[in-house]
């Protein structure tokens, strides 16, 4: 997607400001901006010129990846493109002061041209995704959509929340993802009131509630997702726990649009679950950004004053947790569309499923 | 592993030199000194208190793994507990200035005690590894040893590298791995020829050799190894390429001993391929340190001066890689033992596998 990476980073120049040239470390954003994949590397966009560095064993991949940028292989990629950049008669180099390392910025300094703050222009740049990113997100969502309908099958009491975990991860690769995208979440019974729980050797028992927070990567792109669903006949308070998450995650789907204000979309949720009497049983965001990150740009959160813009993929995610007895978390990932309902990626039935 | 994460902290306390206390916030050095595992985190070590901050994802998760530390549950662990040591009256601070970010460090600075630095003193401490930590390599090991030999059968013209790494993939996660150590190699024909190749949709043929460059994660820990085979019967330049990297695989295995420079195992492998005319045909370092990490120290490179202790494991890898026909490397993953011959934890054959 050469255009693509030429197309981002044209923008990148624009979010320039004062500063000459930008000096990308972060390799993320590295990749945002080139393509690039490598373990190792950097980016220097000045006003004419844009170096990709990494050292050799990334020869062949830089070339394969990043055909449209200037490539240097050198030892030390960062320290290497400052020097350029200061041959190039660049004065104010603008570095990623949330990535650079103490050590690193030391080293740039040593080598010359004054540094300034590019802040998380990159990062800003990714909220929004274009048509190409859109395509990959979606697919990595319906990886995962594919995966859980052949894994509840195999949802049954007696087998432990690592194995369930396990062929869950195994299915997405079969479905043609590239990995989880995070470190699988199966929670259950008491379990399942953990926001964060990982799979553990516990055996599912029937009557439980069983949490799954997964997702795949695919391409780069990660997809995020959680279900909740009983092992047999859900209990009175399962299913009003479960009637009053859904109906918090809705109000914060709908809450979703061109304009809006996170902190009224985690409004929206928060005050359903708070008008229940349970918003001290749910301890955490509503949501954020995904893309080449799992958590990016923009969080849902309370107070939370960026405003959402065409085209911002992000979760939807309340949860209501009961220590001890257990809990549920249902999330979507939603792309926010003008003039449209935001696009639902996980397509996955809400309904609660007594398994 | 409680006492064994009070044990390593004493270590780090040794280490301390002039400054009353550490600032740990590499998230896998966190972990090494507590055996906490979230996504956010740091630790404070002073002489006479041990304080692990996280945020409220991890109230639960950080008692279980870490219940014999002080624990601290606050938005911004780092500057919570350089606040904290200025309480407790320390004065000098060390932090890991190859962590800590240009935006972190000013945040620091604001906040108190003086700052000096740690170094790569948890790193060094790291590179020896005690028992626990050598039983799960050995297992890490194991596991990708059990895949690799499920995986024989269906290694076969007419596959795509992408489709065998996938299966690996998931074998290693049905033999009890936790995933991938990190991004599974399988390179095909030509494609063998370039050390890092990632897995493309081409088609394995007849006659080719395939470079398989793969680990298992087991709790925390990386294994490493490389098999490189031929798809049917081998023709003469690749026997004799292949008994060239074995050879110096081998010598490079004989050079590891405690005591021994790490350049000059480098060399000792480094010095058969030289002589057989392949010099340049061998283009990265013959190993790495394994652990938590899957490059950690020591590094075996050309004119690395630090010298192998017991307990230490590390990578021996050397290959040769032919531009457009092929390349072989080798690779074990091995355990440097005072008065024995280092232990193998990649213990599939070395031999050709003509498949």
């Amino acid at each position: 997607m050469p255009d693509v990476h030429a197309r981002r980073r044209a923008a990148l120049r624009e979010a320039l400001g004062e500063a000459d040239a930008a000096l990308v470390t972060r390799l993320v954003n590295v990749r945002y901006l080139t393509g690039f994949t490598g373990s190792n590397g950097a980016l220097l966009v000045t006003r004419d010129a844009e170096v990709l560095a990494t050292d050799g064993r990334y020869i062949e991949q830089s070339k394969r990846q990043a055909p449209d940028v200037e490539r240097a292989i050198v030892g030390a990629p960062a320290t290497a493109l400052a020097e350029r950049a200061k041959n190039d008669g660049v004065t104010s180099l603008a570095f990623e002061s949330h990535d650079v390392t103490v050590d690193l910025f030391e080293a740039l300094g040593r080598v010359g041209p004054s540094l300034t703050r590019l802040k998380r222009a990159v990062e800003s740049l990714r909220a929004v995704k274009d048509d190409e990113e859109i395509a990959l997100l979606r697919e990595a969502c319906a990886v995962a959509d594919r995966a859980f309908a052949r894994l509840l099958p195999s949802l049954r009491p007696g087998r432990t929340e690592k194995e369930v975990g396990r062929e869950l991860e195994a299915l997405m690769l079969e479905e043609g993802g590239d990995g989880p995208s995070f470190e699988t979440i199966v929670a259950s019974g008491p379990n399942s009131a953990v926001p964060h729980h990982r799979p553990t050797e516990r055996v599912l028992e029937a009557g439980e509630f069983v949490k799954l927070d997964f997702g795949a990567l695919y391409r780069g792109y990660h997809s995020d997702m959680t279900r909740t669903v009983v092992l047999g006949k859900a209990a009175d308070w399962q299913r009003e726990v479960y009637a009053l998450v859904a109906s918090a995650q809705a109000a914060g789907r709908a809450a979703l649009g061109v304009g809006a204000v996170a902190g009224d979309v985690d409004k929206a949720a928060r005050d359903v679950i708070d008008a229940a009497g349970h918003g001290d049983d749910y301890t955490h965001s509503l949501g954020h950004g995904v893309g080449l990150e799992i958590h990016e740009a923009p969080t849902l959160r309370v107070g939370a004053t960026d405003t959402l813009a065409d085209r911002t993929p992000v979760t939807v995610e309340p949860g209501v947790y009961l220590a001890g007895r257990g809990g549920v978390r249902i999330e979507d990932t939603l792309v926010v569309r003008a003039g449209a309902d935001p696009e639902l990626l996980t397509t996955t039935t809400k309904d609660l499923l007594e398994l």
